[in-house]
């Protein structure tokens, strides 16, 4: 009897003194976090200190110098900066659209408006009937009228959709590919209903993309309310719009992706990285979209240098450029990952928001996703667990250029996020100080786990 | 193969299509709920056209009439008045707090300040030295020093908490017996650290009861900000502050509990309870404490009737009176169904805000709760599972005349909760609508399960 439980201790103990170790530290974390965490502080700087951060923007450049000088601050192994060349769209001007005839009558009736990222201007003022469609197919069956129109999609959210991102993901496809959709057919502009969730208001813009070879017509994003007002007259009857924007790109500018790195001292040539973007859209501050990224990415990093911890693995810090318009610090990372044949085991990412975490989403087959999927009674305590799939646009080309690299991104619960995405609601005043913490907290959790247990099943 | 295969059809189908049934129920009702929901718009209505709620206040005899009149238009099969009586306190003034001298030297220096609900006024202005403290057990240490003194309790929220509830379980004993304690010693007055999350300096209100035949002295919450920073002055050398308090009790008042209900086509004489607390305090819209629990009860009503669902069961849906200061309300409907020996199965409150639901907690023994815990599956698509250990004020009662009944609450993300619970900040602006709603969609699913399969294991 005696002999068997000390045969029972010695085989079981170590096993549960690592997982009752890994708890604590995960624990020892949260609560330097939740009490010492400087994310909030640092976020109120990047949003209200420096502002919207397009690429091209002073902004962007000031960002940069801000990222970097705080990664020296909490003294990594070391910081650098990355160099790429990002877009420089330029919006140009004041977004105009208004409604100036309904059924032949004269009507003046000006509608929120942005034009949408990366689109170009109308060259002048632009008046032309609306042909409202709310799908792809509508536009398909009435292509005949569309020559000389102004097309507006009713890209209104499916509400019902628990998961926001999905509902964006379908209502998206009009704001990234509506314009060279309808320019086909002869349509001289387009208008979609914001992305948005919010029962306000305010106009969303996001990138779009031309198909070559087709005009580059004008587009705008109105704002909700507007957008059901000319949806609800177009189908009664004739609706005369204007429109005039001034969209252009000038000169591709010098960009540079931001990266603190504490070097592994049992595997250094395994990477693990974490990060999000500086860039942002310029009618807001990116407070959720993603300066929520950038300060979890420097708050993890401070935790792990608070607590001395010493990684086994080289973990990567980042703050990526041009996520919005260009993805060009992402393929930029990824570019130079390959050149120097580095082995990214693991790529964390958020840039969903700094709302309470629900998740960790990592993309991982069978075996290995267990192996993550164990670790969620870890992360219960702070109101996350591992969830299956995940990842970001920006680690997305280091995926690619080296399939074996595991993806994860953080998963903030989505209900309010495309309240203010990409709107002027986008401000640090809509992002909860304990919210955004535990976003960290959960990013730290992951990412002690995998340097500590790797990524093999 | 094929008699197998049919037996295996035969014993399997019944239970598939069951649980898929279910599963269909709930989808038919959330997506009713996140796309015709009146919930929002019916917050706006309370918070905005009434406003605070507090017993004794003409908006609480508004919002009584105002919530008949809406549970009337829902078309349940019947709507009733149930009468108490309410204690009416009324806050009298303007609370007035400042420090008025540090080490010596005179220095006046306002302090944002909320007289504690249910504390006696302080009779023209009181002036005092000040003892900080930050237990009890200090308290009892310097016991010695109170006499004459006003004594401050650093009531901070533990912020590694995680669970905001926890946090505000500890330090809510210094708002609640604080000023007891300290007059036992020959305090003059109390002042406390806001029970508060927020990086502001909004004092919270809540309600504090003394003991019996000993003084009643004045007691107020201070702003986070001012808080800590009169807790640091203390420590370093003697503050003198002054107090300014008017709170009287009034006689007590006619309220109403507002209950519908639909009768049971099975099963009428077990009920289902569910319900929020139509009061609030009288410094805010009270918009998620308890606005929310309010409009979560008549969404689910509301929906329930649109899609026709005649329960198996009879179910009440109660707008409960006084739970801020007094749970008079909640009180009556258990007195009531005592009285009338009514066999109150479950029973589910929402009185935790309107934010993200994680999960409705129940109070069940283990193999009622088996059976409830087998329905995280059918809630998981709505953001929250069933765990263990729930209920709350109103419903508590019930619980207590009959143990049996097993109640439940809604719990919504916490986060954000003590930001604003108690404060001016607790406004219909702070409510996200999908969040709302999203709260309906899970109590109207854990209503409809009971509904269809009881409580018995």
């Amino acid at each position: 009897m005696k002999v068997t439980l000390t045969l029972f201790l010695a085989l079981f103990i170590p096993i549960f003194s690592y997982a009752q170790a890994d708890s604590l530290f995960i624990k020892r974390m949260s609560d330097d976090i939740m009490r010492n965490g400087k994310a909030y502080e640092l976020l109120y700087e990047l949003t209200k200190k420096i502002g919207g951060r397009l690429a091209g923007s002073p902004q962007q450049q000031q960002a940069i110098t801000w990222g970097k000088r705080n990664m020296e601050l909490l003294g990594p192994d070391k910081v650098f900066l990355q160099a790429c060349k990002s877009p420089n769209w330029k919006r140009g001007g004041a977004d105009f659209a208004a409604i100036v005839g309904v059924q032949g009558e004269a009507r003046i009736q000006p509608l929120a408006a942005l034009a949408l990222g990366n689109s170009m201007g109308s060259n002048g003022m632009i008046e032309a009937e609306v042909v409202a469609v709310a799908s792809f197919d509508e536009l398909e069956k009435r292509k005949s009228e569309v020559k000389g129109k102004i097309v507006y999609y009713h890209s209104v959210f499916d509400e019902t959709k628990i998961q926001t991102f999905r509902a964006y993901g379908e209502s998206g496809a009009f704001r990234r590919s509506g314009a060279s959709r309808a320019a086909k057919y002869g349509a001289l502009g387009i208008m979609i209903h914001s992305l948005s969730t919010a029962p306000d208001n305010a106009p969303h813009t996001g990138s779009m993309s031309y198909e070559k070879d087709l005009p580059m017509i004008p587009a705008v994003a109105l704002g909700p309310n507007d957008a059901k007002m000319l949806y609800a007259l177009a189908q009664k009857g004739s609706v005369k719009v204007q429109m005039q924007t001034y969209g252009q790109f000038l000169c591709d500018v010098d960009d540079q992706n931001v990266v603190a790195e504490i070097k592994g001292s049992e595997f250094p040539n395994e990477y693990i990285t974490l990060g999000g973007h500086l860039d942002s859209w310029d009618v807001n501050e990116g407070a959720h979209d993603d300066g929520a990224g950038v300060v979890h990415t420097l708050e993890v990093l401070r935790v792990m240098k608070a607590l001395n911890y010493k990684p086994k693995r080289t973990i990567r810090f980042v703050l990526f450029a041009n996520e919005e318009n260009g993805v060009r610090g992402g393929n930029e990372y990824a570019n130079q990952a390959k050149l120097k044949n580095e082995n990214h085991i693991f790529a964390l990412e958020s840039d969903a928001g700094g709302f309470t975490p629900r998740s960790i989403g990592i993309t991982a087959s069978g075996a290995a996703f267990k192996k993550f999927q164990a670790w969620s009674n870890l992360l219960k305590p702070y109101g996350a667990e591992v969830t299956l799939g995940g990842g970001g646009t920006d680690i997305g080309p280091l995926a690619r250029v080296n399939p074996s690299t595991i993806i994860a991104g953080l998963v903030p619960d989505s209900q309010r996020y495309f309240d203010l995405h990409h709107a002027k609601t986008d401000v640090f005043e809509n992002v909860n100080k304990r919210e955004l913490l535990l976003g960290a907290v959960n990013m730290a959790a992951i990412v002690y786990l995998i340097d500590q247990y790797g990524v093999n099943p």
